[in-house]
């Protein structure tokens, strides 16, 4: 490794001072250094920091601090000039711009630490809940303009509380990484999205790059710079490269998949030689993808579900130890592979009601099975599932499995040959791969090959304010992703039909899933 | 030559319209394209113009007209996006940012005509006649923001006079080339030049490069971008890399020697393989350097001397053939070499009274020669010069010879030995070669060896305007100049005191110049 990379992007620089024999200016003398520090062949500096720097440098004889980035085509950056022995914190901001929640998290660019983080709703829900109904907002009279001015506004007014708490200033943010996805990151930098819903589905920009903060009105310090994660198209955005960035997948020999259930679901299978990924929504047999499954996690709601053969009863637990008031799509994955393990639904996933004793009920012709009872949850009404729930459970995790299978087989490799597999996000966060696994959602892989990448978009982007080298990469990622459109013709269908049974028609697949003879109706 | 470097900065691009297997966003679209037609790594654009850009592409069939421009570093710019079939005009200005007079050239980008030019004053002139008053200005509370406002007000209101007598909106001028001493570029940047004038005289920067228009204060296109002239140092400025630019000695073959005589006397020595230089104003022994010579040419200023031996008369030609009322730096010249050939003058400048007879007078002690008696002048004085005068052009006229001997005998050549003389600025369009190798102010040279440049800062910068290849040649001249100090030793001095006759104590050296004896005192 270069002796650059192994630093950050704040460095202390000492030059030469200047002498009858040696008069370079003192921007180019700095320029000259910081080349060499960065290891970029160009490095651009601000009027208004040259401005000061006449001052400054000799102040401080000719030593200083300097917070330095870097944008794509080999340019180095310095973004600010702070004394040799810095009185002042030098922060930046990691952002991940969710659809629904966005993360803000304060680093000391020194020690690369947290300082702290927030998350609050994406403020434009006020205006739509979802992608589609955003980007339709936009036609109205100045409505592209207030989703900008709502996302941005949130997002300074909660850095402003960030802040703070943090007991540091707004002007001591130097840097700033933003990670969203694309339709996200078009309305944060204001730009239309309106191309990205119309065939052929082109955004405005694949790589934004490295923007002053001005651009986009981020009140931080006024000389702050902001890099935007690259996209791969509408449907592949920033976040997933961040989360890319983030699991170190694209620096590996072996190959491993990264699958990210967010608002929609992505697929990334590779290794440092080449990365294939898809996005999970496309097609209109994957509707509604392997996202619509239970309630939001949120305290109370159960996330975890065991079937306990000895008393008969659901082991429960809830976020937050509260009382149940939902299930979440962890809990009921779960919940599929209890009521299957012990033969309350059949391999098609159907309620098998004389297994269910009790549990089961019709409620208006509709078969339903109970998990808690009225009396014992928080809202007073049973918390379970329909059979209309788990229809569309086997749907999203056939769904889930076929695009596995097909990403993976458009290399030649199968699901289960991968070495890693990462799961990104909430859904990473709470799921039980041997749940997910013995209904035939994920690959039958040992536990250990599962790692669970938690907020992989917020970590990927805090992870270029701390290491240099990521900038690269980033263009090297997304330069080098070959997306797949998913092509649901007859062969993805057959698929898709095979793998709507628990855990699928061919159970060779799923060899450590021990299939009850019982359920079978 | 690259097919991109045979055209200017406006292009008209045609692309590929998106589609479902080609679905790259429009802004890398329209780079991809623009980094094959300016032959560059990397294309920048604006998140303004990225905003309007999939509107624009859409309405217009996916063609454009670009206005690009290119920053050192291998980036190229986009500057602005027009309609395919242009309604607009596409301008371009041109800046001569003299100390003393400021020239604009408005430049039709898509012809390369000239579209009008205007001349004013420095307003600067208001604080400080010269580049030390005005240094010394910025000192007090206020002076550098009064100084930088006066030139960019200045630059502002004659380019919206000079706009509306082209009939052209501001808002057409998208590029502006930049082209001043080190002091008056670092005045208009806003950058502080306090440095410069003491020791060891550093400028706050070298290679100021392209910035937004917005930076400075020019109200010209909101997106348009400004190219200031790097600079080799206090003393050697952008005006004369814009000079060699214009010359073109940095593309051939054969030494040429270029000399611009303005607020400061510089010299060039060089060709397309190696380039030296250095500032005559330099040391105290050339006080006032080859400058301080007559009135500024202006109407009414006698710029060309002869005498008529028949008439025993001096013929003069006036400025506008008004009536005279001065004498400028040509003139004194001319008249040094008319007095020193009829032996009015002796080999080291003294005045004969005998041979100058009745135009020969003591006036409170000081000698005198008329040239024009007070009856025939404007001013109803005597026009002429004292004993003073000729001993300053004396002085200045060794000095720039002992410069040119200095510098050429540096790189192991005689001063006679170049192949072309360029001589810049208004010095060099009024100026009589053989008047000055007369006097051994210019070295002997044929007549046709000397080309006068004229204003050849503002042509430079013009040229940045209509011709892509200047930006990268602009870098490489800069870079490529070796900048000497004058070392004011005992060598030097002796070299200066052999210059300080007529034309020369080594009359060998001036061949073609006949020396009176009858003059000799």
């Amino acid at each position: 490794m270069n002796p650059a990379d192994s630093q950050g992007w704040v460095r202390t620089v000492t030059l030469t001072p200047p002498a009858l024999d040696n008069n370079t200016a003192d921007a180019d003398r700095l320029v000259a250094e910081l080349k060499t520090a960065l290891n970029t062949a160009w490095v651009q500096i601000d009027l208004e920091t040259i401005k000061r720097m006449p001052d400054q440098l000799r102040r401080w004889g000719f030593r200083a601090t300097a917070v330095l980035f870097k944008a794509s085509g080999d340019q180095g950056i310095l973004v600010h000039l702070a004394p040799p022995d810095r009185v002042q914190s030098l922060c930046g901001l990691a952002v991940d711009l969710g659809t629904t929640r966005v993360v803000l998290r304060l680093i000391d660019l020194v020690s690369g630490n947290p300082l702290g983080e927030t998350v609050f709703d994406n403020p434009q829900i006020a205006v739509g809940p979802d992608i589609l109904s955003r980007v339709h907002h936009v036609e109205t009279p100045g409505g592209r303009e207030q989703l900008t001015a709502l996302i941005v506004d949130g997002i300074n007014a909660q850095l402003a509380d960030l802040c703070r708490q943090c007991g540091v200033g707004t002007d001591t943010i130097h840097l700033v990484s933003i990670a969203g996805n694309t339709t996200m990151t078009h309305l944060l930098l204001g730009l239309n999205p309106r191309w990205m819903i119309r065939e052929p589905y082109i955004p405005a920009v694949n790589r934004p790059g490295v923007f002053p903060t001005t651009d986009i009105g981020l009140k931080v310090h006024a000389t702050a710079r902001a890099m935007v994660f690259p996209n791969v198209g509408s449907y592949f955005g920033g976040d997933l490269i961040a989360g890319i960035l983030y699991s170190d997948m694209d620096q590996r020999e072996e190959t491993a998949i990264l699958v990210d259930v967010g608002t929609n679901a992505e697929v990334i299978v590779g290794n440092r030689h080449w990365m294939i990924a898809c996005a999970g929504a496309a097609g209109p047999a994957l509707e509604g993808g392997v996202t619509r499954m239970g309630t939001t996690a949120a305290p109370g709601v159960i996330d975890r579900i065991r079937f306990d053969e000895h008393t008969s009863d659901f082991d429960i637990h809830t976020i937050d130890n509260l009382p149940p008031r939902g299930i979440c799509g962890s809990g009921v994955i779960d919940l599929a592979a209890a009521l299957f393990r012990s033969g309350m639904i059949d391999i098609r996933g159907k309620l098998v009601p004389e297994r269910c004793a009790g549990r089961y009920q019709l409620k208006m012709g509709v078969p339903h099975l109970t998990v808690v009872p009225a009396a014992r949850s928080a809202t007073g009404s049973d918390l379970g599932v329909t059979q209309a729930d788990l229809d569309s459970l086997i749907r999203s995790k056939a769904a889930m499995y076929t695009i596995l299978e097909t990403i993976t087989g458009s290399v030649g490799m199968q699901p289960q040959e991968v070495k890693t597999f990462y799961v990104a996000g909430t859904f990473g966060a709470y799921i039980d791969p041997t749940a997910a696994i013995a209904i035939g959602m994920l690959p039958d892989l040992p536990a250990d090959r599962y790692c669970s990448l938690g907020n992989s978009s917020l970590e990927g982007a805090a992870r270029v304010l701390v290491d240099p080298t990521c900038i690269d990469r980033i263009d090297a990622i997304r330069d080098g992703i070959t997306y797949m459109e998913l092509n649901v013709n007859q062969a993805f269908m057959n698929r898709f039909s095979a793998a709507k049974f628990l855990p699928h028609t061919d159970t060779r697949r799923f060899p450590s899933v021990t299939i009850p003879t019982a359920g079978d109706g």
